[in-house]
């Protein structure tokens, strides 16, 4: 360890490379054998030393990119300045609660009544494990964070076409599906059908695994004596001397088949939103809030940029108030990071590459719609025994999620009643928000009649409409991939761009993140290379 | 509605009479075609109105069942009193932290050193989302519950004697399982070789199902193109121009089969532990506390019973000071609920009838130990990024499992370092309390490596040693329970009994809950009908 640490590549650097370049559990390893991951002093996530004494750098957007960028490069001895559209920091990571105020485009205004104490995140509402930057941030700011709950066996999957609309347990579809499938491989691997794809020795293993696995009986059959440890019982095990369980039946094959719903049994699986996923306690927010802490002496609010201006020296901005107008004033700085969703940057003057420029317009921004509900008592907990997680329908509605804290708080509730995105995401914006809410409720109340009932007042944002990003995430595809995704990266001039979009995270907030260090660590290196 | 609500069988009644017997689910319809489901103020889960006054109940033991049926005999107008072992309420539910002290059978004392706010439950330590009845008390009680993390992608499993001994994720072992499975049967599906089992019209429907849960290609295959959404990437998606992600290589079929982890994938997908599941914030005892605030005037500490005799007319109970034995003292009542453990109960010397006595002798209790470990950071986190969740191995410590709560909290942390039963628990306990330490840290570093050199303290529980208990909880077997189970909860004379040993949920707190509550129902239905 010695002879690592005397070398002339500092450990920091070794670290950051390995790190840039392969997976965190190779770092992991990687330290290890260094012997540093025991004592690992990995504070953050870049190291800017070297900085040219007054170094100036204009950062578009108070987002968490935008945020990211200006503690990093502070802390690193630029002067830093941010010019931010609206009145608060935080971009897209936004929670709203009562006594909150939103205008949406074209000029709906809606008035958020939630109790105090309650809040929707209408942006982002969960993190990944895996999203190491954001979490770093997290600690280093002090927000506090609680589990939340992403698969919950007893929340709802729906198709009103299916089961005369009626909801079933995600428990029954999850459980089902996968004890045909067992039943299924075990009975064909046992008839020797599989003898081409299985080999002798490998039969017996495959068969034991299919009938632990899919609960299968010692004939391979899923039937319900073997089938209610894993989806449920008629009458649950109780006490005393009735304390006996009734099994439950299967839903048949053909049943579970035909309703399509097995679609979402492997979305809780999948890497991106396999457990376990954080929320900020009290809301989403909690993170800019954070971050405000440390840089909001930095940020000019309300400032909406018209016009970026490169030179062979620099970058000039030209903003207005964004609230009234007015008179232009300019930020002037040595370099810029560039925030601003691609949405909004494609309709704002400037004088990139061409090259730049078409990576900005290559990129549509997806239409979206969250709808906050709140109710009068938490009657998917008091009835439906669904605490936190996510019941999901064909319904336009798309998805209903439960908070994933507060269980068994007496008094109101607040849930998202809707996640609707494309096609029915734009149509629905043409109803009013009330019209709304109506709607939601109507849809939603397929699901929990109760809805009705016990409905006391809502919210909706529809991203598409939202004044500063135009929508809720950039969309890539395979080939705007290609094509443009590198160009919109790179450097152009004396700007770099970063957010979400610049990232193969997008839509979370790691994605802005992870591309906001990329892009400060590409500025550094051209600024320490006093190009 | 008026119509039921006018005629002579209560509404109360009706909805405890369709509790009973069927399910929450159908409890729930039955509540919403009634009407009543939105505006239910179904309060308590039993109804004991009519008890004559002046009736008087001992109850034996303030564990859950002891204080469940204290706090409703009384509220009923019973007079109760209660007598209890300990010096402190809730038995089993039990939480550790800096300052207690511990002595076991056979005299090992251990003090435990776990810094203020962290805690061990060597007991209970997770509260299954469809146990209503500890749910209703919680709630009742105001216990506060936050989610417990079950099933967590990134934490291990672990064979010693596979992969060299190197533990996996268990993401990569379900996403690799889940894939193979859906592989085999999909391309034996589309050889044709399932015909006799899958219908024609459904095969085209079981080939798209397989496809999307087992992430497979387009030719029916499980392959690193298809697998990473599932399974995860070598390099994970990132930002700026290097953001793509490198896929990984699912571990081979045959590595997956003949490791035998697969036997672990099931667990968290059964009922009784799929989530949504709770602990108590702050320790499981927070629910003995909120038991204890309502009752412990009616309760008797450090109150060893030593005989139990009942006659026509009632019940005599002797006991003694648990601490210093000494004088025999008596209480008396008409009716006793006696809710002491069967290993214990056992050696009680009392005049049951033979059929019950039989019933009591024939349980063994289950020995189990569990030890809590505290460590001088969250390694866990830092350096593996797996919050909360377990981690399971054929070692004999068997579990490792990590904090459902204070995520990224700085400094100390505890997490269970082992969680073991049978031949291997009894076993461990011939080693001294240090020496278990000491060997379940090597055990758990073969897992974390970093164990060593982050331990800062620790403390094991041997249900076995326990006193009040001797053993973990009940074990029944299909024969035992056929022949003894019923005389075990039938009211024997003037007495009783109940605990999670007189239910179907051996071993859960809810047992306890729903047996206390079968008991006092049954009791409340003798004394009202003058028997």
């Amino acid at each position: 360890m010695d002879d690592i640490r005397s070398s002339s590549i500092s450990r920091r650097e070794l670290l950051a490379m390995i790190g840039r370049t392969t997976s965190a559990a190779v770092m992991y390893q990687a330290m290890s054998s260094l012997g540093y991951a025991a004592e690992s002093d990995f504070q953050g996530p870049v190291s800017l030393e070297g900085a040219p004494k007054g170094t100036s750098v204009l950062i578009l957007g108070a987002g968490l990119a935008g945020m990211t960028a200006a503690l990093e490069l502070r802390k690193a001895g630029y002067k830093v300045q941010v010019l931010e559209y609206r009145e608060r920091a935080g971009g897209r990571s936004w929670s709203l609660r009562g006594g909150d105020t939103y205008t949406e485009l074209g000029g709906f205004t809606q008035h958020c009544d939630f109790e105090k104490g309650l809040y929707i995140n209408p942006g982002p509402w969960r993190i990944p494990y895996h999203h190491r930057g954001l979490l770093h941030y997290c600690k280093l700011l002090g927000v506090k964070l609680e589990a939340f709950v992403e698969m919950n066996a007893n929340a709802y999957l729906h198709n009103s076409k299916a089961f005369g609309g009626k909801p079933q347990r995600f428990r029954h579809v999850m459980s089902d599906f996968n004890g045909y499938v067992s039943e299924l491989l075990a009975k064909a691997t046992d008839q020797n059908k599989l003898d081409q794809a299985v080999a002798k020795d490998e039969r017996d293993i495959l068969l034991e695994a299919l009938r632990s696995w899919g609960a299968l009986d010692d004939k391979y059959a899923y039937t319900p004596a073997t089938a209610s440890a894993m989806r449920g019982y008629d009458k649950d095990p109780g006490g005393g001397p009735g304390g006996a369980p009734t099994p439950s039946t299967p839903i048949s094959r053909a049943d579970i088949l035909n309703s399509g719903l097995w679609h979402h049994l492997s979305f809780p699986l999948t890497y991106e939103y396999a457990q376990t996923l954080f929320q900020p306690v009290g809301g989403m927010d909690m993170i800019a809030q954070g971050f405000a802490r440390e840089v909001a002496s930095l940020i000019q609010f309300n400032a909406k940029v018209t016009e970026i201006a490169q030179s062979d020296s620099g970058v000039t901005v030209t903003y207005v108030d964004a609230r009234h107008g007015g008179e232009a004033r300019r930020a002037k700085a040595d370099w810029c990071v560039c925030t601003v969703p691609l949405s909004i940057l494609s309709q704002i003057r400037n004088n990139f590459s061409s090259t730049l420029q078409a990576a900005i317009n290559a990129v549509p921004y997806a239409p979206a719609i969250k709808a906050g509900l709140q109710f009068k008592r938490r009657f998917w907990e008091e009835d439906d025994a669904i605490y936190g997680g996510i019941s999901f329908t064909d319904l336009p509605i798309g998805q209903i999620s439960y908070p994933s804290t507060d269980y068994q708080k007496p008094g109101k509730g607040v849930i998202l009643g809707a996640y609707m995105f494309g096609v029915s995401a734009v149509e629905f914006t043409s109803l009013s928000p009330s019209e709304r809410l109506q709607r939601v409720l109507e849809y939603g109340a397929q699901l929990h009649p109760q809805m009705s009932r016990e409905f006391d007042n809502g919210i909706s944002v529809a991203w598409h409409r939202v004044p500063w990003t135009l929508g809720c995430y950039g969309m890539w595809k395979e080939d705007t991939r290609q094509q443009y995704y590198k160009d919109l990266c790179a450097i152009d001039g004396h700007t770099v761009l970063a957010g979400e979009h610049c990232s193969y995270v997008n839509a979370w907030q790691e994605g802005a993140i992870l591309s906001s260090l990329s892009a400060i660590e590409r500025l550094h290196q051209r600024v320490v290379a006093g190009r």
